[in-house]
C-alpha cells in the first residue's frame, strides 16, 4: 500500500465528530478509486510497447507520493453539508478533482522549473535525467518537458473521464473550474514576468487559483452533485474569502516559514519573481524591494521584508477573511453540525503551519 | 470573416454528390460553432484583467489560421454514413474534435520546438518573442512554453465542454481517443530520442496517432452519435488502414515532396530524428543511414534515401492499405452512396500531394 494512502486519509483522531468520520470514510474511498483506476490504466498501456505507459506511470507516482487531497476534501464536504448520501458519484468526482490537480501540478512545475514535488523529483526533471543518463538524441530538457506535458494531459483526460455523465449543471461548474484555473495561471505567469507591483492583480490571481479553484468550485460541485444549487450563494463568498486566506498563508510560509516545519523548500517565490499578494504589498510600501526582486536576491529580500509591517498586515487580513468566510454561511440552509465543520475548516486552513 | 472559414469549408465544386453537399453544410456549421464559442470565450476573459485572456486568444488565432478540419470531416462522415440527421449534437462533437486537435498541435509544437504552424508563428515561439521584446523577467523560452501549455490546456477544456452530456458509449470512445493520442505521442517522443530503428514501433505509433486518433475514433464517434454502435466493426479496420496510409503519405511528402506544392516546410522529420515508418524501413535496409540521422544530416539523408528502394516499397504499402480500407466496408450496413464516399475519401487521403 502506498505510504500516501495511510498518511492522507486514514490518520485516526479521537473525539472526531460523526461528520468528520463520514468525510474520512469517503476520502478513503477516493484513495481506493485512485488506486484502482490508475492500476487499470498502467496495465492497459503496458502492452504492446511500454513507452506508451510512461505518462500513466508518472501520474501514478505523483498520486502515490501523497498530497493534502484538499480539493476532494472540499468537494465531499460540500456534498455532505448539502445532505448528500454516500455513493459512487461524489467519490468519482472527488477523484477527478485530485487528478485534475495532479495535471496542474505537473504542468506548473514545468512553468516554474521546479525540481521537486511531494518529496520526489518532478516529472520533467526525472525524465530529463533519464534522457541525459541514456545519452539519447536531442535535448534532455525538451524531452523532460515533453513527458511532463503528456503526463499532465493524461491526468487531465482521466479527470474528465471520471466526471463524464454528470448533469448539465455539474458539467458547467466543472468547465468553469478548469477555465479559471488556466486563466489564473496565465495571469500568474505573465504577472511574474512583468514584475508588476499590483496588489489587485495578485488578489485576482488568488481569487481564481485559490478561492475559486481550490475552495468555492469544489464545494459548489459537491453541493450540485447533491442537488443543492441553492448553496452556491453561501459557498461562493465562503470559498473566495477562505481561498485568499489560504493563499496568503502559503505566501507567509514561503516567506517567513521554517522549512523543517512546513516540509517543503521555502523562499521559493522571491527568487522566481512570483507576484504574490505579500510581495505586491511589500513592493508598494518599500521602493528598494523591487530592485531585490529583479536581481533575485532572495535572502536580502527576506531580511528586508522582515523589517517591514507587511507580515502583520497580512496576518490581520487573514483574520478578516476568516471572519468573512464564516459570516457568509449565516443564511445558508445547513445542519448545525456541518456549519460548525465548515467554520473549523476555515480556521485550520487559514492558520496552518505547513 | 477569417480567411480560414472560406478556405476550409465553403469552396464549391460542381457536380458534388448530395452526400458531399450535406457534409459540406455541416462543416460550415462547425466553422460557425467554432467562431461563436471562441468569441464568447475571448469576451469572457477580457475582464477584469486581459492577461487571463491570452490562452483564449491563442486558441482563436490558431483556429482562424485554417487547417484541413480532417477530424471533424471524419466524425461527420461517420455520422451521416450511419444515417444520422443534421442537428446540433454532431456539430458540437465535430467542433470538440477540432479544438482537441488544436490542443495537440500547440503542445506538439513545444515538444518538437517547431517555429511555424498553419503559416504563423507557433504559440510558444510567439510568446517567447513577446517576452524577449518586452525585456521581461526570467527566461523567454520558459515563458513561451508556459503560455503554449496553457493555451493547449484551454483548447482541451473547450473540447471536453463541447463533448459533455453525450451518452456513456460516446464518452468512452472520446476517452479512448484522447488516451491513445497521448500514449502515441509518448511513444513517438521516446522513439525519436532513442533512435530505435524499429518498424513495429513506428507502425504502432502510426496506428495510434493516425489510424485511431485521426480516422477510426472520429468515424466511430460519429456512428455512435447516430446510435449505430454496429459500424465500429467496419470503421475500425477502415480507419486503421487508412490512417497508416495517411501517415505514410505524410512521411513521403516530408521526405521527397516539393515544399511549394505541399505548402509546408519539408525535410523536417530527418533533422529531428523522428522515427517515421519510412525512416525505420530505410535504417533497416541501409546501415549508413543511422549515422546520418544521428548527426542530423538532413540533406545527405535525403540523397541517400532517394537511392534506396524505400520510396517504391512505401508506395506499394499505401496501395495495399487503401485496398484493405475499402474491403473492410464490404460487410457494413451503409447506403451505396456513403460507401462510395468513404472509398473516395480513402483514395484522396492516401494519394494527396500536400
Amino acid at each position: 500500500m502506498p505510504a500516501s494512502a495511510g498518511g492522507t486519509a486514514s490518520a485516526r483522531a479521537h473525539g472526531d465528530t460523526p461528520a468528520r468520520e463520514e468525510l474520512r470514510a469517503m476520502l478513503e474511498e477516493v484513495e481506493g478509486c485512485l488506486r484502482a483506476f490508475l492500476a487499470r490504466e498502467r496495465f492497459r498501456w503496458s502492452r504492446p510497447d511500454g513507452r506508451g505507459a510512461e505518462p500513466a506511470l508518472a501520474v501514478s507516482e505523483l498520486v502515490d507520493a501523497g498530497g493534502k487531497r484538499l480539493r476532494p476534501r472540499f468537494l465531499l464536504s460540500g456534498y455532505l453539508a448539502a445532505g448528500g448520501e454516500a455513493g459512487d458519484v461524489p467519490v468519482r468526482a472527488a477523484t477527478a478533482l485530485e487528478l485534475l490537480h495532479v495535471a496542474a501540478l505537473v504542468h506548473d512545475d514545468v512553468m516554474d522549473d521546479a525540481d521537486r514535488r511531494r518529496g520526489r523529483p518532478t516529472v520533467h526533471a526525472r525524465h530529463a535525467g533519464i534522457h541525459r543518463d541514456m545519452g539519447w538524441f536531442g535535448e534532455p530538457r525538451r524531452y523532460g518537458e515533453a513527458m511532463a506535458i503528456l503526463a499532465g494531459n493524461l491526468a487531465w483526460a482521466y479527470a474528465d473521464h471520471l466526471m463524464a455523465g454528470t448533469s448539465r449543471a455539474v458539467a458547467g461548474e466543472w468547465f468553469d473550474l478548469k477555465a479559471e484555473l488556466i486563466a489564473g495561471q496565465a495571469m500568474d505567469v505573465t504577472g511574474a514576468a512583468e514584475l508588476t507591483p499590483d496588489p489587485e492583480l495578485a488578489r485576482h490571481i488568488a481569487l481564481l487559483k485559490s478561492g475559486r479553484y481550490t475552495v468555492h468550485r469544489p464545494l459548489a460541485l459537491g453541493a450540485l452533485l447533491a442537488g443543492r444549487a441553492d448553496l452556491a450563494a453561501a459557498f461562493q463568498p465562503y470559498g473566495e474569502a477562505l481561498g485568499e486566506a489560504f493563499q496568503l498563508r502559503d505566501d507567509l510560509i514561503d516567506a517567513f516559514g521554517d522549512g523543517v516545519v512546513s516540509g517543503k523548500p521555502v523562499r521559493q517565490d522571491f527568487g522566481r519573481g512570483k507576484m504574490t499578494l505579500l510581495l505586491a504589498l511589500a513592493m508598494r510600501s518599500d521602493g528598494r524591494i523591487r530592485g531585490l526582486v529583479e536581481r533575485g536576491e532572495a535572502e536580502l529580500l527576506h531580511e528586508r521584508l522582515s523589517g517591514t509591517a507587511v507580515h502583520a498586515r497580512v496576518e490581520a487580513r487573514i483574520d478578516r477573511l476568516v471572519e468573512r468566510a464564516c459570516d457568509s454561511l449565516d443564511g445558508a440552509d445547513l445542519t448545525p453540525e456541518w456549519r460548525r465543520e465548515l467554520i473549523a475548516t476555515a480556521s485550520s486552513a487559514a492558520y496552518r503551519e505547513r
